[in-house]
């Protein structure tokens, strides 16, 4: 038992934690170039199609550029990796740090985000020297191993342009959808070799979970974000959790249920936001002639009952789940549940951008459901606001701003959807947003207390 | 026709959880009597050295004007307890309850909340007036003995008027606090009696507690509020409390150390308001001369170093713990360090209307150190977003909306304060606030990780 | 070190104007004294029926609560007269200057005119007693002759109390139309005495005037205020004014016939407002099952047909007009149509509040047909912008911020109202608003080319 | 005498107007065809060195992207003059319209002007395909003589593409001049061929005009928009205007003997604005290294103290004025300065993009002074509102909506500027901004009476 007398406040480390994240194995120059070539090269592939025109718009204060999220990856590089660790390195362009900063306070100044869209130079093609000049160098620098610091910090450079290249495509999603033109991302490729889905709707059922003690947050072994660690335990009382996702049909039985006219569902700023900005269905949704459309990173399509809901905020989630009788699991339900289950499903790289429905289980009647859909299609709203660990301690230095100082007035998600890496997720993955943002692929998986 | 397949959303009642609060002994009508009279007469008391003027002005959207405070309080129990349970009652005013209902959506349509200080009209007599009828009519109701379900409404209209009995005066305190007069709520009484406080600073301590499940939420017998329950299990880490109160003089210190320009101490989004609003000093305090003041209901004040500091919002007081290397309490670790403590402190009878400071503490030397200010003073920001607990259910009808639809977006404050009645506390109280208010009795105790 | 060129910003005094209002005689102290004495009394009988707390509510940023008005009128009399002309004299309260000096600049610091409503202190009573003090001294001052100087500030200052007594009753008018309640003002006085009024549409007849050199602006004698000189000649092309004002019944057909649909009768500015505030009828107007009512000084009443139309803003008045085929009169136009008229009419005198019908003229058939209505029941939109005369020159001193400052963005309108006081108009009298406001009694009077 | 008894709102024809405006000479369809390609071939010219990216932004909501202004004078010719002209011309894209359509009403359903940014696409090649497409068919429309109705709109498209010309760099200007990189529209060509010239500072002098009845307005003739008829008769009092522009170091001067800090020298709007806005120079100065810089067309410059001084708004302009004992001209009185003066100075023809010194005058010593610089360098603020002249009647149809809605809070400005074509302007020409736009190239005449 701790009772020291000195006063609370002398900012000594607190003793039971280490730096964040802990003891964990960081992968050898030589494989971090494979994975930097690998990584760099999918920003290249994402933008293919793009014109210069598309690169340059900000829809919305929480939109940024394409050409940006090219650079600030890029400038993340050059400056977490490059400026300190290597020898005689000079900046490709002076002015960019202050262009291309995002957040981080203590890597100096930064351009206004909400004028990102006011930049017409640097033009892409000069982005596109940046990376090439910055590649180049990042080359020479994996060509030898690196201390583990430095090679920490690139893998680190590389999660994190894999969240740049998912905002990106959710960032491109809501340019295009502004437009009048509504512009497809992606012509649709021809699908006629995918075999014809049959319509099948896909009973939920409950999977349920003892109460216990269980063990949360990140275990050791590969990369993890400050956030996850460090591993701690929780008590959780009995629950359970539908074995797939809320569908597009689901959802439309809540809207024609009144579920945006009924104060009594919604929590009460959510209700205020909905009669301010009109909400009346999911972001994206279209009423045409009759029909629901939907934009999709593919144009506009009518809206399939069988698809995982998409594009609701954390309010609509809450209603809908509190209209069903239910409730947004927590994201230690979520864990615990994923714990062992196998990183499969609809991600980026299928090409689909779009979430898909459930398949029919191929366990049915063979005991103990299993869930589906944990990974890929949509983030997984929870009810857990966005908060530290017990012990949590944000990475030292200015790369400790990725985390930590969001943790107020936000939600945390899980499982990834279809525009994140596989190699991007694993089971304590935390991603987060605020109540009200839609224009990621977020939706909802129901749980109930038993 | 709905043909909806069988889905988690059927809304059947979850098994577990019984309405709330349940199984709870209700006074009978002779004792809500002597409550009513009592409660009732207080309010008439912290009113009485108002003129009609300050009974109407509403100085931003958060504070409501006394005289509504007045009225809301009287339309609960016409609304809640009399129209539905006292034979042939009718409406003192029909046009009232448009006026006084605050936020029960499903009470009906209601005025705008922005626009309460537009109001000259029901004048201040008027609204005793009404007051009058009101109290004349549930006197008479609870002359007999009334079901269950009737004495549970008077019973939390009770609590409701006494929490309404502190807005009336952290309301007051900012309206007199905008006025370049800077008006005295109080004029402050002799005070030659009390025996002149040294100037005398508490060392703080950490008191300790070891990791564990622990039982948290009311647990039966008296009143509660729907939000407190059902009580439930948690596992904690080990950890350890502040025995007493953050003070003026600590927090001058953070300030001091540039605890407002280190955007690193912030969340960012507490950094983002700062820069917005100009944070530099805790609410009510001014320069003046090159010595710190602060306004208090008794008017203007120099700083006390040993008094705790107050009218701190959640991001002050979180950007505090992190410069001094602690961090805010969880809400359990709040309740388990109160369970068994006495109800104690400087509240609202005190007739101070201010936080004191901590005394020396009885116990020094005897072993294990106690906590001291656990109530009253300050309400105590903690680290908890205010969250359903497991196998919460909102309380049956418009009373439902007292609590559940507030709980996004708010942190957790426990122990109330020097405006707070003695008897409307309990370790498991939970009050809320949006993290930006700071014109609440707000303050901070330190906690840590073991 | 300035080597600047001689250049025409010299800042000699332009040669041709002298300080405005030039050589006009000033009244005597005995004069002034009984006109203080008329004028002050008349504050008094306006707010005879008002409780305190009508007098504290400021129900949008544009009004101003009664008894800051009432403050405010005092402290004119205070800073201007007493203050620099009155042998030691000193200050009733030395912190009132700061709370009630509106907008001079010249004169010191002063509150924020959006923050008038958070002031519960000074009470009523605290500004009776200041008007009190403020009045004895003046009354002492004016029993002896004083210079020029003093006596054209006090007759400025009997101007001022005048117009601000015009703005207590629209003010006043506004904080009670907020309120749900919709108090009265005026409870209606018993009017069997009146003579009933015949249901009678006057047919509105166009009254030419030559195209000729005209002079307009103040010819000297009585009071004017310095934006009414210096007089100066205007060359008009031909034209005519409706004799009469626009009524309800003319406003009807405006709005029966789409008026509010049609963007091409309006100003790209007025639509777009239109549009963003939802303006579909005048201020003050309610649709009650399927009738039109309008909120007055004596509480809601249906709309009559014979009425002029009031509270529209210049945007309405300009849409009338063009959807009338006609256009809104110059302020030239109008001076020369009234120059000669008497000033008679409904004014603050007939104690009704609300303008009154035309009648039938009596000169029918007699020859050339005059104007009705020139002067009392509302303010008359003019197609000018508020601009500097040809000269202009503002008074010298704090004084000088009255008018001139304000010479932007505002139209002018002319004649009066039925709060103005008649002795406070004159043919050249220069009202002003911008063209958004409709919360004073302004009203429509056609003109157009010939 | 017109004593007409007919209602005002009978909505005949006002007797005395034809439709503006009037009589003028149509050019031929052969002269139209020569205008057209030079016009549309100085779009090209003035976009050539241009990226797509520069041509997406939208800066603020005043400023339209460059890509928007080329396709909307597309669209201008297509639906004013091919759709209801050209037999069986049938829409280049049907979607274009609602994209392109900037505030005509009448002329269908448009897109948000706030958010012309927001559109990557049509790309820049899409909207000179939608250009090409449109010359086409204009130059085979203007094959053959066409009748005057449509020549007129095709006369009249020609002008608004020079408008929107000017506008494109001065939009440009400020997207340019958001980004820190500061680029530059216009890499400057080698002056080295250009005479150096002297510092060399002109005295200023007043020319000076006796009283009168003028006549102001389009008199006939060429090209002229409705809002410069009819021609009508003014009365003026006796005037100077200075015989040059207010230079940047007559702005200094202003600047250093606290301009800006002085409200008595401001209009009360413009000074709250000031406030809020913390104006303390004009648009696109800079502080570095202790001395002013000026961002141009050109790239970041030293501030030249002999230019006119530019980029300042309304309310700097009268302050100035103030500050220098003077006003500024009213528009009549700039008229008639200039009637009969060459057009004659530095317009957008001079490739400069910039204003230039005042030249020693040829006539110094010859008797009368002349007026420098009327026309090119910079638009001159006037003290004018922009109101209609007697007898305005607007052109009829959609094209009416040109300038006529716009007459409200707005001001005149004359002469036209260094970026306006020289066969744009005419001395009657009126332009027309808010008082607090800056982004144009406007400065100060100033003008006295006598």
């Amino acid at each position: 038992m701790d009772n020291r007398p000195e006063h609370p406040s002398t900012r000594e480390a607190p003793s039971r934690t280490s730096s964040a994240p802990p003891d964990r194995t960081i992968p050898s120059s030589a494989d971090l170039l494979d994975g930097y070539r690998s990584v760099r090269q999918r920003s290249r592939y994402l933008t293919r199609g793009l014109v210069p025109e598309d690169q340059v718009v900000q829809s919305m204060e929480d939109v940024s550029p394409t050409k940006w999220h090219l650079a600030h990856t890029t400038w993340f590089f050059e400056t977490f990796v490059l400026v300190p660790h290597k020898a005689e390195y000079s900046l490709h362009d002076e002015r960019y740090p202050y262009l291309f900063n995002s957040y981080y306070v203590q890597a100096g100044e930064r351009h206004c985000r909400a004028q990102r869209g006011y930049l017409s130079r640097p033009t892409v093609e000069e982005v596109w020297a940046y990376r090439k000049a910055v590649d180049d160098a990042m080359e020479a620098f994996l060509m030898e191993e690196r201390p583990t610091e430095a090679r920490a910090l690139v893998e680190l450079g590389l999660h994190h342009e894999q969240q740049h290249q998912e905002l990106l495509l959710t960032d491109l999603k809501h340019v295009f959808s502004v437009n009048p033109l509504r512009p497809a991302y992606l012509e649709l490729a021809d699908r006629s070799d995918e075999p014809a889905r049959p319509a099948m709707t896909i009973e939920p059922r409950w999977v349920s979970f003892p109460e216990g003690v269980y063990e949360v947050g990140w275990s050791g072994g590969g990369f993890a974000y400050d956030n996850e660690a460090p591993r701690h335990r929780r008590f959780l009382e009995p629950f359970a959790l539908a074995h797939r996702l809320v569908t597009n049909g689901d959802y439309l039985a809540f809207m024609d249920d009144d579920g945006y006219r009924r104060p009594e569902l919604w929590m009460s700023e959510g209700w205020a936001r909905r009669e301010e900005e009109g909400w009346t269905e999911p972001f994206y949704w279209e009423r045409r002639d009759g029909s629901w459309w939907m934009f999709t990173l593919q144009g506009m399509r009518p809206v399939d009952l069988d698809e995982p809901v998409c594009h609701v905020n954390w309010f609509e989630a809450d209603a809908f789940a509190r209209w069903a009788g239910a409730r947004l699991p927590r994201e230690e339900e979520w864990e615990i549940a994923a714990a062992g289950a196998p990183i499969e499903g609809n991600f980026v790289e299928s090409g689909r951008f779009h979430p898909v429905p459930a398949l029919p289980a191929g366990d049915e009647g063979s005991g103990r459901p299993t869930l589906d859909q944990l990974y890929g299609d949509v983030w997984e709203w929870t009810a857990s606001p966005y908060t530290p660990y017990p012990g949590f301690r944000p990475a030292p230095g200015a790369v400790g701003e990725y985390n930590g100082k969001f943790m107020v007035n936000q939600f945390v998600l899980r499982g990834g959807s279809c525009a994140t890496a596989q190699s991007h997720l694993r089971p304590t993955y935390r991603n987060f947003f605020h109540p009200d943002a839609s224009w990621q692929f977020s939706g909802i998986r129901l749980a109930k207390d038993l």
